[in-house]
């Protein structure tokens, strides 16, 4: 679903995922496997998953007779995932998994993610919820609880949110209360739980936040726990019910395919939950997972935006209408819309925003690879680059991309408004990767209030050097001046968090007042910056004779960057400006005045 | 549902509204008529509207037993509009209309749609309909068809686009044959036909364009035809089927409560249809209607996002999560939300486009009462500006209006995602408002392609005129800054205009590539002058000793002018900046390299 030119630009003339193969933990890899795997994904999304994006909308999760019944497609297509290994992908091959860099893992799942995101979530909750116990289980938790979910016998949720615990995690009240022979009972109510209760598989696991009982209050007594929805018997089958019962379905605008859920556990009867790891170390736990969680979120945004895009410049290249402003002749024929000009800029929207994001999105997950491969140097590189590049991966696809799909779906007119058309969907569904995962607002407070200060700016200036690296070798006429305002607009953004440090240290809340503009701030730098490594790429594949369908590609690739610079970019100046000089109209607003 | 203090503010502090019942066509009525009217109006929406809202959303018109039946609360809804004389506000008293200024109608309408548009744009249409026949038709047509569609007994369309010709009017194929007494025979097919269909109405008033038998092609050979559901028997009532049969339902996004159909014009039998004015003129009286449609499309989306930022205020001022920064004491009891810094700028954001978008559109609506009643030289003057603010009116609270519903929805989090509450129904619903009635490319074409250069040049100039006017007395200390900002903002306007004409008029097309750029540019503009005259009005009632809820009310209106010019205004020079230098990298895209 994902074009293979795009994905071979991004992967192999980008990022170079083909030479991680060198490394021990993917000896006897290489591009055929990647191409291989990026195949069958791809053929899994076009037979299971594309075919019922629209019914998987129209079909919501439905209570009958006291279960949740999804729409039909949705089983084959889980099916389908975890038999080709998808779900275990990055898991090593000792645990059934296919220990495949996570840059190829994540493309693959983008596939998914662009036919059919209300059914590509649960495989992708279930890696997120296997992974967390990969990464903090006990050795008798992973044999317990991994084989049956890498292949799809089970599937898991992350169970975080409650009622009154949604932005503020540190006021969560679900009960953990110590049974004495190492277990928990599980007392509470979580909301928003995606895939919560189905019959998709025959167990759910919940990785659940709750508080031991006498745990201090705020973020430092929080928890991990397993809690499935059927306890398992001796031979490590679902036996008897845990009481994780469902309060609710709730029904939102868009992700409709995915059931969404209100869970109370223990009301019932007693729940029973594990703990993972140490006690009061759970948010510590569950934000390694929800780092992936976030670019995870991000990567279903890009993958919505590109959806979206392609529909629109397949409608735009076929739709004939009107005529090119200066042509008078009415019995002239009609062109096809993609020869006006603002066809063209809505579409460079979409493109921007879409490729843009599927550079960043892939080179997370590239440095995801670098943290568990890498030496030394460029883990703690690719460490500190992710603390920084992580709320943006997870808020701009979404931001940015919402703006694409608003742009395909515009070139549209009143098809791309009409459910009969797939843009609307992407629209609606898209809107919830600003929501889900931390808002754009947390993100922010995360990226200034925590990331760019901390370890002295040390994530901060890698960010710098990284923007450098990406603007290497945009030296030729073409490109020189984008890169000159790269630099530009990298100094407007260190001169603006100059000027905010200061006021954050003697006023927190002035400070971070404004932390969403600064977010935006970063985001329009971060993608200028890739944007103008696209462009370097591409200039020396042309300069190199690049022909036919491959010229016209880079000359695209070229031309997309000149249009990210002369109609995005330069939006950052007014962030910058405002936050230089701490803006506080709206932080001075008195709520009585509203 | 509007606010009556946001309504008092803006008709009777900002428009002296009440002033009107000085005018001849007014004689008799006054602020108490006024009021009366909005209470009715108001009533009506809390009544039969807003209860609905969730319901017309879910239940979409549906084809049983060859009828289109409509959710329940239509016809309740319809019936009380109609009888409080709502479709005929505006029209003669001797027609039985209640002659009002369309300034107090578009306010009392306005309830109407911030409350259920799906239900509201019944009216709409048919008060539209009814409009273009009283303004064009023959007496006899107005003896005719008048009476039944103000009262409601009919319900009227508007016919325009056919599925080859949306955008592009000139070439609609609709045919008209002349039977020789008068009449025509209507062949041909329209698409997007909202209430084109139903059971509300004992008959459906067409208004449709279609092409004379060997009328030049092009705009020039289009004419417009009144072509009923059900032909009138010898009394005016309705009778035998005329033939205008359903070719399908569309589903849309939004705005599901009205029907959108795929209509047959004569294709199972003989569609009669009678000539309103002069053969060939039918563009030129439909732009007069859709003149009204467009400013029409912009109350629509103003009271969507109106609607939405009061849900989304009231929602944060009783939601409590989370603490300020620098607060570390987690037992500390959560703030409610609206004192988050963030909060307040999204809050800002809906509130400024709502009641920026309030002003802008009572503005328009009272121009045209300048237009119909005022002297010759305010009639010249109101025209003037009209035809200027028109596609600004048309547009921009639907763009601005969708970033304010979107802040909306971004407080509420994941609730204000969901369908359980109001936001995402709005959110949806707006989108359309950017599309239909000429969509936004057309309107900035419709702008910067004519508007701007017609008369030498005079419309836009009165547009400086009027923002000047819009500035008056703001010299404070607190505003003075505000007024230099938009006087150098309008410069900036001034000089990206020069800069295109040249260019437009060398080489049409790459002069108005960026059209929809500059209907930003003016548009940010011209709402910054309608801040600046709400913040006058406020600082004079402040300093005139307001107390109480007034004295939070206009304080608020100054504080919401300061941040339109901290965080939306400034967004104008990118606009500006890439006018002026005549951004050609999406012109330039080629279409073989997307």
């Amino acid at each position: 679903m994902l074009k293979r030119r795009d994905l071979n630009f991004v992967l192999y003339e980008l990022l170079g995922a083909d030479a991680l193969a060198d490394r021990p933990r993917f000896t006897g890899q290489g591009r055929e496997i990647y191409d291989a795997v990026l195949d069958t994904a791809d053929g899994i999304a076009r037979e299971f998953y594309a075919p019922n994006r629209k019914a998987n909308d129209q079909q919501e999760p439905e209570l009958r007779e006291g279960k949740v019944v999804l729409q039909p497609g949705v089983k084959p297509a889980w099916d389908a995932t975890a038999e080709a290994g998808i779900i275990a992908s990055t898991h090593d091959e000792a645990r059934g998994g296919m220990q495949l860099p996570h840059v190829i893992a994540s493309a693959a799942i983008g596939h998914l993610e662009a036919a059919n995101i209300g059914t590509a979530s649960y495989p992708m909750l279930t890696a997120g919820a296997s992974n967390l116990i990969a990464a903090f289980g006990s050795e008798e938790q992973k044999q317990r609880w991994l084989p049956p979910m890498l292949t799809g016998r089970f599937s898991g949720t992350m169970a975080l949110t409650e009622p009154d615990a949604g932005s503020s995690l540190a006021d969560l009240r679900t009960k953990a209360i110590p049974n004495g022979d190492g277990t928990y009972h599980i007392e509470g109510t979580k909301i928003w739980i995606s895939g919560g209760e189905h019959e998709l598989t025959d167990n759910i696991v919940h990785l659940v936040l709750a508080r031991i009982d006498g745990a201090p209050a705020g973020t430092k007594g929080i928890s991990l726990f397993i809690v499935p929805r059927r306890r398992l018997g001796a031979a490590g089958n679902p036996a008897e019910d845990n009481h994780v019962t469902l309060g609710g379905l709730i029904h939102k605008m868009g992700w409709r395919g995915t059931t969404s859920t209100l869970l109370n556990f223990g009301e019932r009867g007693a729940c029973i939950g594990e703990l993972v790891g140490k006690p009061h170390q759970g948010l510590a736990y569950m934000f390694h997972m929800m780092n992936e969680a976030r670019i995870g979120v991000g990567r279903a945004a890009m993958a919505m935006a590109y959806a979206a895009y392609h529909v629109g410049l397949d409608y735009a290249q076929q739709r004939r209408q009107g005529r090119l402003p200066g042509e008078k002749d009415p019995a002239k024929p009609p062109v096809p819309i993609i020869e006006h000009a603002d066809i063209k800029r809505l579409l460079l929207t979409s493109k921007t925003a879409a490729e843009g994001s599927l550079h960043l999105i892939l080179l997370c997950a590239r440095l995801v690879d670098e943290q568990e491969t890498g030496d030394e140097a460029a883990k703690a590189r690719a460490t500190r680059l992710l603390e920084v590049l992580t709320p943006i991966a997870k808020t701009w696809p979404s931001i940015y991309g919402q703006e694409g799909i608003s742009a395909a779906l515009q070139v549209m007119g009143g098809y791309g408004y009409a459910r009969e058309y797939d843009v609307e969907q992407l629209y609606r569904d898209n809107r919830l990767n600003q929501i889900h995962e931390g808002t754009n607002g947390i993100q922010a407070l995360d990226l200034l209030g925590r990331k760019v200060v901390q370890d002295d700016g040390a994530c901060f200036k890698t960010l710098l050097d990284e923007l450098r690296v990406l603007g290497t070798g945009a030296t030729s006429a073409a490109l020189a001046p984008l890169a000159a305002q790269l630099q530009a607009a990298t100094q407007r953004m260190v001169a603006a968090t100059q000027a905010l440090l200061p006021v954050m240290g003697k006023e927190p809340a002035r400070g971070l007042a404004n932390a969403s503009l600064y977010l935006e701030l970063v985001s329009r730098v971060v993608y200028a910056a890739l944007w103008l490594r696209q462009a370097v790429v591409a200039e020396v594949a042309l300069a190199a004779g690049a022909a036919g369908d491959d010229r016209a590609f880079y000359e695209g690739k070229l031309q997309a960057a000149k249009f990210y610079f002369g109609f995005e970019l330069p939006k950052h100046e007014v962030d910058a400006a405002l936050l230089t000089r701490n803006e506080a109209s709206a932080f001075e607003m008195r709520t009585e005045w509203f």
